[in-house]
């Protein structure tokens, strides 16, 4: 039996799909029973580094969902539009599909899902998170006997190149984005990666997974790395820490959940404080398992295809038995679950100030984090900054709303020029 | 519908195995389809962590295998006997498998696995190897576009941890293994760990998984941490590296596969000289992949029955289906794979020489590799110990048969005294 795989988007990806379906000697048995019937295209004129016949290629993706040979629709086109709709259709036309689109799938999941359960049809997504790393799999699959707690990971690479990059040179963000362009690992548009929206897709889609709901992704909180300075890396680098921007879903106790995405100051010790450049990990904690980490390569033609095929070769296991059905890969839950305001969230904090020298300063903002209820692990003096005294606060974990008020009245202070830098600390 | 479940020893797995089906609250939903029917212990009368009516318990483990009423048998028994009869005649009775036993599935898969197959019922072992890690699953389902090439894995928990405590106390073998035993880090009579046969079998089952064959286990090489001194990891220290026994499997491009555990020398900035204690990782190289590696807790009630539980929950998953039959959940090869003899293998190595202090010592020793096709990286007098001179010998790349050959020259010459140790080193 030969299953028919449509193929939207030649890319780095797709282009990654074909060269391993088309090679299979070596890999899993059942990739011989995949074959690529279709291939949809923007541009038939582009050279591409993967050579199809003519007949393969076409403009019309719409032929393809709906084409009735098709047994299996690969999305590997990116962005909302037109993906979204071709997946629905897709659906609609009884195709199973396999994406790398997370942005489609965080923020428009839920129609798909429910289309997909109408319809009796997989939507498997492994490539749109972490790439390689089968963190999806394991969770669907591996970990159903526990409670997790918490997920915290480095979900994006061109920010972890960034950091690294800025950690390893004590350069600053503006020049080494602009690098970073230059050599491929950011994008000319890099927002939805510095800006924390790539990371803040993913997470959602993780936390739907662990904590079994559907995440409304506009209440993800997001703060990107724009703002992170050489300065604070080396103050960070003294106080024993790494900068990283983590994505982290927490369930506490009460079953309240958060989900934020945020540069981070992470203790040297801690395994994520070690994953550097363009790698992904993912620390997860549950009970009773305890702490287990995957990290890999977190994007790339070859990590993104993997997984994308993995998906392939699962469905192509299930298909004999028809409808979708298996419960572990298809979405069991219709709830949304609402997250806990970012104010709400408890966290520690680094902040850097700079006030006149004068003295009482450090007593002043002693006297107002204590009346707003934050709890210092210190508060240090640690130069002197164009005439004016640079002071370090690093509390203990704190109410992020009351941390804010303090922030805010010391901001007004007249002794206070200005308030260069906040970041969340991990654990403590 | 609910599915039960035969519990064969209720040590510390099978009492975490029971205590999260009794308690599925905030577990996947499928945890609710199962229930425990019966357990088989040795001892009624013993105090359990997991208390049980009288009538769920018997000592007559044949009974539970040939229950009628059972649809799944789960094996934390350990050992070969009875563990692999009861294994097999719980196979012919139809009852799918679910094990935690490496031994039995590494020395006995064969004829487990073709009962299996031809009984059309699946057999589970994600927590035979690194307990709470997914690496079975991933293996399985995860990574079939691949080509693996390489497995490098810390295995074993109780060997990890005594390496992880001669490093950081600069202390012997002895009396931390005791204190090990003390701890309950180390079993009474500690072989199969810190001979190495615990990970020899863990390497044999992924191998088997990652390389699609049979890997006859008595041809993987196998050697402990027993001759490994307070002098090697110093010395290694200096030298950049840490002391792990390293469980690996590699498959070269002319196909032939090589599985072997030793005491490794790991350069600091490899991930895996990072992990400490009972902590188990394991690093997958693939291709298209790149390198992804897990780490977690390798033993213990927590992880391994999660990875126990994670098994049922898959198998709960596939009953309505009937007979055996998901092509990436059943072992699909039959063949055995035969293994590249250690005198073939090409590794790096370090070693330790006692020598008189005797001018043109090292010019011998140099001769004497050249003359074996052994290259060196260094050859360093780097101390006199007890009037003799201490070198320490690295190699590159060379083919263990020569070095060898080399070693057993050099150890009888005149001025050679003594060969205190012999390690091999990863990469370079």
């Amino acid at each position: 039996m030969t299953y028919q795989v449509g193929l939207l988007g030649l890319g780095t990806v797709g282009g990654g799909v074909a060269q391993i379906l088309r090679d299979p000697a070596g890999r899993h048995p059942l990739l011989r029973e995949l074959a690529i019937a279709r291939v949809g295209v923007r541009d038939l004129a582009k050279p591409r580094a993967v050579a199809f016949d003519p007949q393969y290629l076409t403009t019309d993706l719409e032929a393809i969902v709906t084409d009735p040979d098709i047994d299996i629709v690969v999305e590997v086109l990116g962005g909302i539009e037109p993906a979204r709709s071709l997946i629905l259709k897709a659906i609609a036309n009884g195709k199973h599909i396999v994406t790398a689109n997370k942005a489609v799938i965080a923020r428009h999941g839920a129609e798909i899902f429910d289309a997909a359960n109408a319809q009796g049809v997989y939507v498997m997504l492994e490539a749109a998170v972490a790439g390689g790393i089968p963190v999806i799999q394991a969770l669907k699959q591996s970990l159903g006997a526990n409670r997790i707690h918490t997920i915290t990971g480095i979900l994006n690479g061109t920010t972890n190149y960034i950091l690294t990059r800025m950690q390893q040179e004590q350069g600053d963000f503006a020049p080494i984005l602009a690098d970073a362009q230059r050599l491929g690992y950011a994008e000319a548009d890099p927002s939805a990666d510095i800006d924390g929206l790539d990371a803040a897709d993913k997470i959602a889609i993780l936390a739907s997974l662990a904590f079994g709901g559907r995440i409304p992704r506009d209440q993800v909180y997001c703060e990107g790395i724009r703002q992170i300075t050489a300065a604070d890396i080396a103050y960070a680098d003294k106080l024993g820490f790494r900068i990283k921007l983590l994505a982290i879903a927490h369930q506490a106790s009460d079953q309240s959940l958060e989900v934020r995405v945020h540069p981070t100051l992470v203790p040297l010790d801690h395994p994520l404080a070690g994953v550097n450049g363009v790698f992904n990990a993912i620390l997860l904690e549950a009970t009773p398992l305890g702490q287990v980490m995957f990290s890999g390569p977190g994007a790339g033609a070859g990590a993104t295809a993997s997984a994308v095929v993995a998906d392939l070769i699962n469905i192509a296991a299930l298909l004999p038995q028809g409808r979708a059905s298996h419960p572990l890969l298809t979405c069991q839950h219709e709830h949304t679950v609402p997250l806990l305001p970012i104010a709400k969230v408890n966290s520690r904090f680094y902040a850097r100030v700079h006030a006149q020298d004068h003295p009482g300063v450090l007593g002043k903002l002693g006297t107002c984090f204590g009346a707003h209820n934050v709890s210092l692990e210190s508060l240090v003096q640690i130069g002197v900054h164009h005439e004016l005294a640079e002071i370090v606060i690093v509390t203990h974990h704190v109410c992020e709303g009351e941390f804010r008020q303090a922030m805010a009245e010391i901001s007004s202070m007249p002794d206070i020029e200005a308030v260069p830098s906040i970041v969340r600390v991990l654990g403590g």
